[in-house]
């Protein structure tokens, strides 16, 4: 007895998730915490944060009952995938399953359908939780996953299950009324992992990011901690009050992490389902919703939707972007609509929980003019205190800050990725000499401001979305009368980047840029290589197309020339 | 190669005291952020990050020129002691001792010497810095310490060394200049210790709390990440621009973990020395500081500060109490001379790092009146985020929040102590079932708030020290006079508590108050068994103690009916 000590209370008392959900069932239990609003029906659905806790208890019952195993450190617990828009379900799903042990794998539905295949097979989940509105999505990829996945969750508004070929079939809630309200959620190791969120798979295939309990809990704190770092006078504190309406999609790595901060601060939560500009200001209007993170395309949406001044939104205070640049003249233009309006930009990835670099205005920058402090707040920003950052050249060696040099970033941390699943080739092109190579490319400038040069080295930012030119790239070149062909991206004012191709023909072809985008179709889409909307609006026939000394298409030499590819580019419907 | 990950730099990556310092350094290299104020000479002395953290390095050099040795996971490194005031060089101390992997003990150099020499021997220090004006506390204790202390390095504004016994001393200074000021911090495990803060000693002997790098670093980002939790309508928020003045003395559990936070929080830093009512006033209208701590005595000694009109001190916006109950008529007087002031409760102890309940104002409680939040603002408050604190009964069951049963506070999470150095026995005590047990009886209310009942089962708080009653009984006891002893905190404008004896008299005794106070001062103070300012103010003669039923001496029961005992308790000058 003398000797007893409890490290598991005290110095190793594990990071889990646990901590984060159990903070506003405790603190507000009777006040509404999460609400839905089905943006097909346009019905309400709310939640005490007892009620939703309770509904989490009955779902880590039901993975019992269902034998999903939990995992420990070092070894996954049995996967289990969703395939679902911003409901409460998916909220439950995203504690549920990995605070009984297991590791949620939210699957990206705006995926190729080959990928999506891939990724449950690679990631072997054993069960997927989905959408009513996506049964036609799991029909059509039903035959080639139904030997990896055992069971399947149906999750609606409405009772009863579909007629469907999808066998050991089960609705969600039947199985939470068949469990307790109760469950001991049990003391982790917080090396236990938590999630798997695949990339979008820029070089061929997705790879799975994987993240601890204690990865997460420590990329959530310190989120919420930099919030005190700030210094920005347009930033309005509300704490507990603020009323977050979370836009970016469950499926995208960690909704940016808003599931995690949004509960642990106890901040009401509205979910839409789906983004739709109506659904969107019905919403801000009701739930006087004051904060929200949006990609750029979100908000020219806005600007286009004819009824917006029927909407009263101005309990919007703190709007910030990411995912994309945005462009000056859409930022002004939305200051104009939205009152509480201040752009602020980010940075990350998969593979960093995702955030790394943000918008950040330097104590002594305070009192500066809007117009200089809007330039400072959409630079790339400063690395998150906590981080690792380095813009580093061939060599490894930090570039000079002088605003001109550039390089690649690189990045260490506790909430950077330590592998990707199953795949220590993949994992060792990105980790070496101590670094996360992000093959980001950026410059520093004098302010040690990080600012990103190319955006990201294969990829195109189309809306929420990222295009995998290499995807593109090596279908492309499977067509007869391509020689080579390379993808970049180009701005734009509604997706912030549309896909431009550009390709050299082989000789004495007479085919044109209709050709491709048919080829394309034919071959890509209507086979589930790619989906419709990576298919590009732009393409070029070129001679020659730039190449880097050791032979890659150079994309940086291709955008410094951007206007004259442009100037020759023939613009092609994709509908 | 193909399988090397980096947990070291990633899941594991370790959680380090080195990255809160280094960042002020990397984002304000050029600007100010340590001020410090002799308060004796009135001389300022102002670094910039990069000036500070240069010293740092040297430090650091020194340190190992001096042959201190690292530490590593579960094994302390090489114990460093400090005696010094709130200094620049008491900062880089804070940071230099446990980034190079040696663990830093600050020595209370309000114990008594009997306590202090006990520390000293106890943990087993391998060098003492002390500040000048402390020369003579050091000699007085030489003999009983020099035996431990292999090295002493004396720290001043003047150079030069001053002519004393102490032998193997050394001149800071110039240690530091003999150094470089470059030094590469090691990639220690975050379970290496870090800091060993000795408690007052209520039973007897003080007991070390030692903490890691990791719990230090946790609490801290609990502590920031805190503010976003944050719904009061009068809460500042300063971000960077904070300019905190650190009153709270380094040598009081991590001054309230004011040289973490700050220092990550690059805010600069205004370090007064010791306190004074003059030097306050003055460092917060010349340095424009924005942000004190402050035991209610601090404000009692303001108020009675005659000059305190002739000084500026609008700049002051956040003013939050600790370390005592505040009384409301302090505080509404205090409100009248400084306009910023909020009065905040908070509670912890040494042995939790230490804060570990705040108040709070809930979200739904934004828009009381003043006066309604005022009295929410000064109960205890609720758990900061990520500890769980419980109140229970003899059985370990929580207690019904009705705001009438009373338990004792029960605590676990990462930033709580996990043992007392090198005393099993005194760690059994605390840390059994699961749980650190405080010994402090509270109450909670229906909405879920605790309030301290018993602010500290054996301690009275004075000021901003901790009169150890079990001591003064231990010692009372021994006066042949008396058959027995206990002591008990008062109310008092100034000091927060003052001292009342309640003493039983052997038969026939013809003994009066005033020679309880003799007999303390021949047999306490004059041997450094105690120190002079916790002599009680109050003296009680009664024919019964009351006592529980386990035989203790019942001090709720005395606190119910204290009027009674004040009626009847003499009022002794202790000069």
């Amino acid at each position: 007895m003398v000797n007893k000590t409890y490290p598991e209370f005290s110095s190793h008392y594990p990071l889990l998730l646990t901590t984060l959900m159990k903070r506003p069932v405790k603190v507000y239990p009777n006040e509404v915490g999460v609400v839905y609003r089905n943006h097909v029906t346009g019905k309400y659905y709310r939640f005490t944060w007892i009620e939703w806790y309770k509904r989490t208890c009955r779902l880590a019952n039901v993975l019992k009952a269902l034998d999903v195993k939990p995992g420990k450190a070092g070894k996954p617990g049995d996967r289990v995938a969703t395939m679902a828009l911003n409901t409460h379900r998916h909220l439950e799903l995203y504690y549920g399953v990995p605070c009984s042990g297991a590791l949620l794998h939210p699957i990206n539905i705006r995926l190729a359908q080959d990928h999506i295949i891939f990724t449950v097979n690679h990631s072997e989940d054993k069960i997927i939780f989905f959408d009513d509105v996506l049964l036609p999505l799991v029909e059509s990829i039903y035959d080639k996953i139904k030997n990896t996945v055992e069971k399947f969750v149906y999750m609606s508004d409405k009772p009863g299950l579909p007629d469907t070929k999808i066998a050991n079939l089960y609705e969600y809630e039947v199985l939470l009324k068949q469990e307790s309200d109760e469950f001991e959620w049990p003391y982790l190791s917080e090396d236990n992992y938590a999630t798997l969120c695949y990339t979008t798979g820029t070089t061929g295939l997705p790879k799975g990011a994987i993240y601890t309990h204690r990865a997460l809990y420590i990329f959530t704190l310190h989120m919420i901690a930099y919030s005190g770092f700030q210094n920005d006078p347009t930033l309005v504190h509300l704490g507990e009050n603020s009323i977050p309406l979370m836009i970016t999609p469950l499926y995208h790595i960690h909704a940016w992490g808003a599931p995690f901060f949004y509960v642990f601060l106890s901040q009401k939560i509205v979910l839409p389902g789906t983004f739709t500009v109506d659904g969107f200001c019905e919403l801000v209007q009701n739930e006087k919703v004051t904060t929200v993170a949006v990609v750029p395309t979100i908000l020219a949406l806005l600007l286009e939707y004819e009824d917006i001044d029927k909407y009263d939104l101005s309990s919007l205070v703190q709007v910030s972007v990411g995912g994309g640049a945005l462009p000056l003249g859409l930022k002004d233009k939305i200051e104009k609509k939205i009152p509480g309006f201040t752009a602020r930009s980010g940075y990350g990835m998969t593979e960093t929980a995702p955030t790394t670099v943000g918008a950040f205005v330097k104590k002594y920058m305070r009192d500066w003019s809007k117009e200089k402090l809007d330039e400072v707040r959409v630079k790339t920003g400063l690395p998150i205190p906590g981080l690792e950052v380095d813009v580093v050249d061939e060599n490894g060696n930090s570039v000079p800050h002088d605003d001109e040099s550039i390089g690649q970033i690189v990045i260490r941390g506790p909430w950077i990725m330590e592998k990707y699943y199953k795949n220590p080739e993949k994992t060792a092109e990105v980790w070496y000499d101590e670094w996360f190579h992000t093959g980001d490319v950026a410059k520093v400038d004098e302010e040690d401001f990080i600012v990103i040069v190319d955006r990201m080295k294969d990829v195109i930012r189309s809306g929420a979305e990222m295009v995998p030119t290499v995807l593109l790239e090596n279908l492309a070149a499977m067509a007869d009368f391509i020689l080579e062909a390379t993808f970049v991206g180009v701005p734009d004012e509604v997706w912030g980047e549309k896909t431009m191709a550009i390709m050299k023909l082989v000789p004495n072809s007479n085919k044109k840029e209709e050709d491709l985008i048919k080829f394309l179709k034919t071959e890509g889409v209507d086979k589930g290589k790619i989906t419709k909307w990576m298919l590009p609006k732009l393409v070029v026939i070129v001679d020659e197309i730039p190449r880097t000394s050791v032979g890659k298409f150079n994309k940086i030499e291709i955008r410094r020339n951007l206007d004259e590819f442009l100037a020759k580019a023939k613009e092609i419907s994709t509908k």
